[in-house]
């Protein structure tokens, strides 16, 4: 069916994947003329960063998602295809879409990321982060746990369902740790006749000597202060070397131990959309460790000039210490970069020759009004980094209705530590 | 495992199920020295009559869901039971509940009822709206068809997806087309570039000859107008011979016809819990033909004055023309009765003999603006019926939260006709 849909006159851009990437770069390409296809599995736009009060029973899913329709709504250049990308046809230009082809003159790759578990089949065992079913996966999981030890009477038992061990101390898995450890002493502390929530454990585990390691040495030890503040215990330097149904194998430092808990949520590593290495075949380039394709300073591939790649997906590294990391800003902006060089030669004027990104800041919230804030120059921690995280992460969300509704569903939860998100969904019996 | 958790030495009840019934048992037994487990499969009660809002994407789950533990968290004599009732043992007493078993004094059964397809195998291809998970499945539906039919060339099968059957015009199939219809004027209106969504089909069928047949002539004929005014196409006098994916068969007075459709949704049938066939068994007694259980005028199964059955799962025909509806009104007053009654007894005085249903009046509602309302003498249609509609819900939601995010969500809605929750999110793909 190559085609059928609108193949004007003007420019065909077709766009890979709806994230903070794809997304913005949609939303910038607003000439007349340039025709966007904007192509994702899912109909709406998720804001990640806050995946993780989704997962902690704290907002719904709808809260944190915005259907591209409705984002849209007012770019009428804009085609939003709701379909799995099959692959991908560099020499004829076209981006497969099930038994649909869409043509392209510029095609912009922002397919993201996965979790990685580093060749181990932990799926199953260690629920990552990453999608609306990850979250209330985790969340029914972790409350399902908390049913069951209200339940059991064997103690050693009990005890293994209510520790909780969280693989990575990155921001998500700092702020998974938090929130997790505020369920137990202040949500759930009158809600069962037969355990103390208080009692569950959260423990945090990570490879390198401390958590946050992106953040400067000192926003580390706060967040590190605040988490034991909140009662997480901190393993660094602990790698996890076994995941098995009710337990869990770690080492710290070559010695080795056992650990009986029910629950094992998994923060850790990152992979690249196999859609890179489909794209990397066919344009000869080299995939990273990852799964990223490194691109040229314009964020192109080598050889390619029409192909730009974005986001996670991508690896930046000229004029940086280090490969540009995997977080929104990065991909925002690279978004808007892509979209401004293909409007530019659309309109037959020189692109912009080179991207550059400019770092305003970075935030990792602790719990419910302790945060950790790094702005270069300016660093802030505790309640006012918090206050900061708030606003900034409030103003971003895309919808109007659900900048109001997640702030009165925070104020009502801020004051009486409710949750009232908290259901058991996934995998629950759905009916008689 | 009998036994283990709170074998005290005052009254134990056991309530099965915390729908309407259950759950209103559940608060008025606040005795001392009455000992209560509310035993349920999932974690939240669920305001049904709202879940139609929800499989048409203007609320979320968590909205109309609150969690029992928060629910009944002042009421320190509960203790909530997540698990499946898997049988009964009345002679000795006990509610088995997997592996455990649960003693009482007195049993309440209040186990609901789930959709009947008459026989026939249509649950996959008509989904029925009962739990969380058939409204976010139907709402998937819903939505993926307005997404397919956006990309479909051949225009007889782009017809057949913009086509939504609707089987049975209760209170619940009428909402949900009022709400379907104007999702495809209102809500999608802008949302597409291939297919115009106000030329989608909203067909609502029903084998009896009004809709609402529950409700007097004229409040049928009120609603009737309502939805013809939406777009609606009323079929009555008419029914489903046969559904198949892509089309479904439809008798009208004899003649047969087959329609092109991809949606059906379900809204027909209703058959009580299969618990009630355990517990009939176990009691001799004979169930009618929806499932129910024939109750005492006391609520209590005949030679069982232990053993009340209440809300859907009963049939209580004492001193009304026909046997009292399956609505919320008739499962509350009668799990408030119950518990009056157990308490009395626990007291050592006389029950009350007889449980009598108090009609304060029935309410549905016809899109964004407009109800009918039936309080017996006194009787409204139109924008004033909805208010009231509008009114009576929000005050009865169980949580404070929901009542002022709900209202929020409503304002929103209802200036913008957006539908912020209109997620695809079952059956589609999880990662990459």
């Amino acid at each position: 069916m190559s085609g059928l849909h609108g193949s004007g006159t003007g420019t065909r851009v077709v766009i890979v994947g709806g994230g903070f990437g794809g997304l913005s770069a949609a939303r910038a390409l607003r000439r007349e003329g340039v025709e966007v296809s904007l192509v994702d599995r899912r109909n709406f736009h998720l804001f990640q960063p806050l995946l993780y009060q989704v997962a902690t029973g704290a907002l719904s899913p709808a809260n944190i998602a915005t259907p591209f329709r409705w984002a849209l709504r007012r770019h009428r250049n804009i085609d939003v295809v709701l379909g799995e990308v099959t692959g991908f046809d560099v020499a004829g230009r076209r981006v497969l879409v099930g038994e649909e082809a869409l043509t392209y003159d510029h095609l912009i790759v922002a397919a993201g990321a996965t979790h990685s578990y580093f060749g181990k089949d932990w799926q199953d065992l260690a629920p990552g982060l990453k999608t609306i079913e990850d979250a209330t996966e985790i969340r029914s999981r972790v409350l399902l746990a908390f049913e069951r030890a209200d339940r059991e009477t064997d103690p050693e038992k009990q005890a293994a369902l209510l520790t909780f061990v969280i693989v990575g101390a990155g921001p998500t898995g700092v702020e998974l740790a938090g929130a997790l450890s505020e369920i137990s002493q202040h949500t759930l502390k009158n809600d069962f006749r037969h355990i103390r929530p208080e009692n569950a454990k959260v423990i945090l585990v990570d490879a390198v000597d401390r958590v946050v390691a992106s953040y400067p040495p000192e926003l580390s030890e706060s967040a590190a202060r605040s988490l034991r503040d909140l009662g997480v215990d901190i393993l660094v330097e602990t790698r996890v070397t076994e995941i098995e149904p009710g337990q869990v194998t770690l080492d710290t430092r070559g010695e080795s131990r056992t650990l009986p808990c029910a629950t094992v949520l998994w923060a850790a590593g990152v992979q690249a959309s196999p859609l890179g290495s489909l794209l990397a075949d066919q344009t000869q380039t080299t995939i990273d460790r990852a799964g990223r394709l490194p691109v040229e300073p314009d964020l192109t591939l080598a050889g390619f000039p029409e192909i730009s790649v974005i986001g996670d997906l991508a690896s930046f590294s000229h004029g940086v210490e280090r490969p540009l990391p995997g977080v929104a800003p990065v991909a925002m902006q690279q978004g808007q970069y892509a979209a401004r060089r293909i409007e530019s030669i659309a309109a037959g004027k020189p692109p912009p020759p080179v991207f550059r990104y400019r770092n305003r800041g970075t935030l990792a919230t602790i719990g419910r009004a302790r945060a950790i804030a790094d702005f270069g120059r300016f660093r802030s921690t505790g309640f006012p980094a918090w206050l900061i995280w708030l606003f900034v992460h409030v103003m971003e969300l895309t919808q109007a209705e659900s900048r109001i509704l997640v702030l009165t569903q925070w104020a009502w939860s801020y004051l009486t530590y409710n949750r009232s998100a908290r259901l058991i969904t996934n995998g629950a019996p759905r009916r008689d």
